[in-house]
């Protein structure tokens, strides 16, 4: 049996990825993950990770990340792609290289190699980064409560959202990158025309 | 102020380094410290690490105890050496290099690398390994229950053995083997000698 497509959705907090990758799980059929928090073990980590009360290091976060996306990795994303199912994900390997490392500073050599022990060799075809401008994530923001992530500053947005386009220039086959300041149908058509040209 | 000496005790399970390790710290005014599991997140990371019943893969294990042993140096272990006072570790990083990757087979370099990043530049001065072999360690744990390292199998321990051994080797001036099969009088004798050249 064919394996199944891995596509990946990333971003900056609202950036609209999760609409999208819902949206685009439905259509083709693919199951829906996120990460951090998608299995027990999982949604443990997400509970003290988003928790901005529990004091812990940029590496701590990192390692803890990692932990769960190995989890998930292993129990969930591995098991679907092997059965042949599609699987299209909110965040993976590139959220923690583009908050924990450009965002955090956490040393990247170190943490490609401990990403890279994280996931072993399950990489995606595909990485649709949604870009937005830390402006326009700040307004969209404003409607809802913040969490660990969304209470640091503009600096660090901006950092990551630097981060995540510095890693799309480098591997044009792929990530693609589309502007997320469109309306969701104009993102969403943006989005169906590249993923139609990937084999599903 | 002078920074505090930092010392580990490493071996395999039922080695008696958890003993000689309380014995130093306490004859030396250090604070003791174990690991995993010594501070409030390590505590939840130690009761699903070391409950059997949870499926983990050796990674997932690898970046658990991790994000334990970061979380431990940046809170704990760190502070107390910048105030002058020694620590005494029952079990460090070469745990992981030893049990996860001689004894479970995760890839050796990313694993070095995931460990830089989790311990930062918080090196210790000495390692303390207590060396016992695989059958006199098995007569000495079949007095106590079994848990998820216990219960691996002798081949596994002998991996654990020979990989502590192989570090021990390769920097003579950091580490310091002694023979576990010894009372814990004469073992206690032998550690004092090394121990007493440092600067503590």
């Amino acid at each position: 049996m064919a394996r199944g497509l891995f596509v990946v959705f990333e971003g900056i907090d609202a950036c609209g990825k999760s609409t999208q990758a819902r949206r685009v799980a439905h259509d083709r059929g693919a199951r829906f993950v996120f990460e951090p928090g998608d299995t027990v073990l999982g949604a443990q980590l997400r509970g003290w990770l988003l928790d901005a009360s529990t004091p812990m290091s940029p590496v701590t976060e990192s390692l803890m990340m990692l932990a769960d996306r190995s989890h998930h990795v292993a129990t969930v994303i591995e098991p679907t792609l092997a059965r042949g199912t599609p699987v299209v994900a909110d965040r993976f390997y590139a959220s923690t290289l583009a908050y924990q490392g450009y965002g955090r500073g956490v040393d990247m050599a170190d943490l490609q190699a401990a990403t890279d022990l994280a996931i072993g060799g399950c990489r995606p075809a595909m990485t649709v980064l949604i870009d937005i401008d830390v402006d326009t994530a700040n307004e969209r923001r404003a409607r809802s409560a913040e969490d660990r992530f969304e209470s640091a500053d503009a600096a660090f947005h901006d950092r990551v959202r630097e981060g995540y386009l510095e890693m799309a220039a480098r591997d044009h086959a792929r990530w693609f990158v589309v502007d997320g300041r469109a309306t969701i149908d104009e993102v969403a058509a943006v989005i169906d025309e590249r993923l139609g040209a990937l084999d599903w």
